[in-house]
């Protein structure tokens, strides 16, 4: 299922090493200045080139190909695309034999007996992520008055990680991370109970996100081991304000016009150079495999921009589902 | 949006002091062996009466509407009742006028305008999820050899937690809890890589669940601190059987065949009996509420047969689904 | 799948002897005004008992179960469900073996491998449009000013249509007809190009009322023996008041605000006392089928009011999405 | 909702004189043989050329962008792109002034509050239809055994209406028709009585065709004028055989595996050259309206091998669908 959305509606396509990558985004107002330059700053902030990412360098230039007349939207659908261009297809090759431990190789060959293209990891690459942040772009517009913001907590536990990230690229080893997604100006009521509260929209995206292993929301696990009357945020205006916001902006599933904070668990890249025990398929045993290619020893530092977009993506299409019954 | 799932599609209703709760079930494949009675173990381990929790006793019997004949599954939708019997609403005016902090009060009256049944939560309660564990019985009937089990890891922060939760009841508070959910017999491949990864589907479901605020698969945060080569689960079997498992059972969104693991943070519960100071919105000004009632004071306590459930609803749709491109 | 609709979205179930019929409307905005009486106008108009119709009747009491508050809709799912009563099972268990000519038995039987309730038709009896129409007077209720009304244009090819049908009757044979429904007061914008035309959206709906083999629009057959100049309707307001209505109301897909028009055709109702030829599965041979219980010589006659509802639930449905980009 | 389907979901976008028009196909099984010369039949039977179509003549080269490798489907999104080539804007400028009557320019820019792509009807042009015929490919041949044929019964009323073309040329006038369709190989068991019966979803997806007014399935309109035992299709063996069509290979919603038959009105296109009236928008009162441009006289001529895609989606889906439950 590569669609999500109710009234705000992605379809998303695309593999790291095929023709392109993109986006359809049906559903969105008319009306809205778009052009491809808006997403350039979110886009150039997801790319690679900084120390502990991958030396693939793509241009990342977007092609809106529809839904955009005379400078805005048209309420028809607008479509994306992000053309390949640095592919180097030859490295991966061998991994249809050894599939790279904590990867998809395996599971993506199973589940579609075979046929998956292995590429740089096709269709499961971090690449299709491209048009996460495109329509992230087009979703923040949607809302007046909403921002986002997003910090990295920590690489591999620590909070100043510049010498254990040094470490791991010279090990061929990866690193994770956490990182923390804000949003404020963020309207009261989007979600609902059942099933689409705005906790399980944005868990839905950024679970999506390859790598991520965990998000929590406001005072998350935290909140499991404090008492209601430590938890509870007390609320100081009609409008709902709260001095205190372990909820994360969220109650019974629906915004409260209180910040949104949640967190998102970023596992290590599952591709190292460092030599590991894998099966060997073709020989039918366990056998080293030592990864070439061009890797990002640590996707974490990729991914704020990524997670800001889940987070406008959900909060637009329950933006948009709420103007229906409103 | 009260409805979830592309091939096992669940409808969900009804409130917590109306005529009763429901679920509608289209999609599930006819010949299923299903009766009243297959529901009466989950429901019982779902049900209040336990210490620490809710002293409002309902007999949770399920009516099956439809969908049923000669004691299997027809193939047309499944629709499942169940009546409200005990109900006290005299209880819950006040509420309107002093929303509960940490409660969807507030939330839901902004979002319906005020319209919305403020009765004991209305559709908020914790009493909508008895249609998911009915449907969680059903889904679980669909995967032959999938199984379920979980675990309340800690209450209020620790293991052995009987002291603070008397203690929590005493002085009228409320606690939360971590629960672990675990899946065998989980077949490989479910889940896609965007936007229905396995973590994505079972995330949606289980945020949905009123009090959650985090989840984890496998490792979770802490994977966030590992290195790539203490992370990676080295595959031992061409089936993908791996050695260690801090993948809880997913790589690349999709299933591995492995034990599914993940974690739950429940949050402790909202209304709770002790003092707490809120808006009084007839008054424009801060106030003291104190929550008459019946509630519980450590929800967590009722919700691992509903994790379990989200999950087999995830696994079902999933299973489902993957059916419909082999 | 037996849901319908992106925001006014509708989950139906039940048997036609089984415990009840009923669906579910989620998505509809709070603080519409909704009681069980508001329903008894137009499941009067579907009511059997007039000559040419079953003598099974049904009292058809709709019971909200939830969704409605102090009289108006809260925002959350509204279901709606209505008992089954006068069943007389033992007049079908033949059909298992000898499915009717022009009837579901046997494409059912081979759908749902033999598991379907064949009992008075099962899930296609038209008994299922109980719950259409219930979601009809909900949804015309959400847009103002509109209103629907049909006209029984002719039953068995004829106007006048008593004579043939009192033969039909006496015959035990059955008749089919064409009904015309008009709506005024239809909002301008109502649907999209591609794939919810308001045609589109109407025809699913109305294709779905057991019988329907065709509809069209505005002069629909007769348009396409038209020239473009004698079909194209003449704009002579700014609003878009056209002098002729050929369109049927429908331009590009979308409402023009003028009144729509689509006619519907209904086959005779498959089941009739008559002898007829079919399989006798058991013993794989070609046999008599002379069918008991109880049957509508004349569907027709109980349909206009479920293909208004089929109309007003299209625009509720339309009408919503609208309200959500603009 | 740009969008269609369950289980093989198609996502369209693009307009006439913008950069392009495409579909995305997602749920597509893996393992399928796919090129883009596998489309240029299908799309050679659609293309402009022919007496009484439009001069402009395009390419239409599609471009797979994703979902193909090594010559099959992946399972991952199939993304298809035409690139406009031969586009001329300046010709339709003065229809946002003066809306053609007949036509989506007044409803386009109501509903999307004048900001809709106007250039060549934007959207709404039947150059979208590109997509709807490459989807119709790939879903062709994930059912083996299926075909599909169709043929011009009438134009402007007439069998032979070789004569009454040229004159509707001659006099910048334009012709609707009436286009029958049949689909052999149809698997029995697709579609479900509520609300995806087969009848509505290729009625869905036909009425999406710009310039639909009518379908009719079987007997269709005539059955409605027949007896029971008239239109009732004997059965003759235990598959399902029947030795009269009447119900076009549909009962109850659902394929019974004989032949598909279904008929479409095509009304005769809105855009013709011969002066019509209608409001001048920009004076606010009426007015003479002479289009020029490049128009089909006779769209019809065009459209079989659409409406053919059309069901050839339509089976795709529910047959993927029905896969899930069996």
């Amino acid at each position: 299922m590569n669609q999500y959305g109710n009234s705000f509606r992605i379809s998303i396509f695309g593999e790291s090493h095929g023709n392109g990558v993109g986006i359809t985004i049906d559903g969105c107002p008319p009306g809205i200045p778009f052009k491809e330059e808006d997403m350039h700053a979110d886009l150039l902030r997801r790319k690679s080139g900084k120390k502990g990412t991958t030396p693939r360098i793509e241009s990342d230039e977007p092609e809106i190909l529809s839904g955009v007349f005379n400078g805005t939207t048209t309420g028809a659908p607008v479509a994306i695309l992000f053309r390949n261009e640095n592919t180097r297809s030859g490295d991966y090759s061998k991994l249809v034999e050894m599939p790279r431990p904590g990867h998809a190789d395996l599971t993506a060959m199973q589940k579609y007996n075979g046929y998956n293209d292995y590429r740089g990891g096709g269709h499961f690459s971090g690449r299709i992520t491209l048009g996460i942040v495109a329509a992230g772009v087009l979703a923040k517009k949607i809302m007046s008055g909403i921002s986002f913001s997003s910090e990295i907590l920590e690489i591999g536990g620590e909070k100043e990680y510049s010498e254990i990230l040094e470490k791991a690229i010279r090990e061929e080893n990866s690193l994770g991370g956490i990182v923390e997604v804000k949003g404020t100006g963020i309207p009261a009521g989007l979600g609902d109970p059942f099933f689409y509260s705005f906790e399980s929209a944005i868990s839905h995206l950024v679970f999506s996100v390859p790598a991520v292993k965990g998000i929590e929301f406001g005072a998350g696990f935290q909140a499991a081991r404090m008492t209601g009357s430590q938890n509870n945020d007390p609320i100081i205006s009609s409008q709902g304000e709260t001095s205190s916001n372990n909820s994360g902006g969220i109650n019974g599933g629906i915004s409260n016009g209180n910040e949104l904070v949640f967190r998102v668990a970023v596992k290590p890249t599952a591709s190292i150079g460092k030599p590991q025990t894998t099966m060997n398929l073709a020989k039918d045993k366990l056998d080293t495999l030592q990864i070439g290619g061009r890797h990002d020893a640590c996707i974490t530092l990729r991914t704020p921009v990524i997670f800001e977009a889940c987070a406008a993506i959900a909060a637009a299409d329950l933006y948009l589902m709420n103007k229906s019954i409103n």
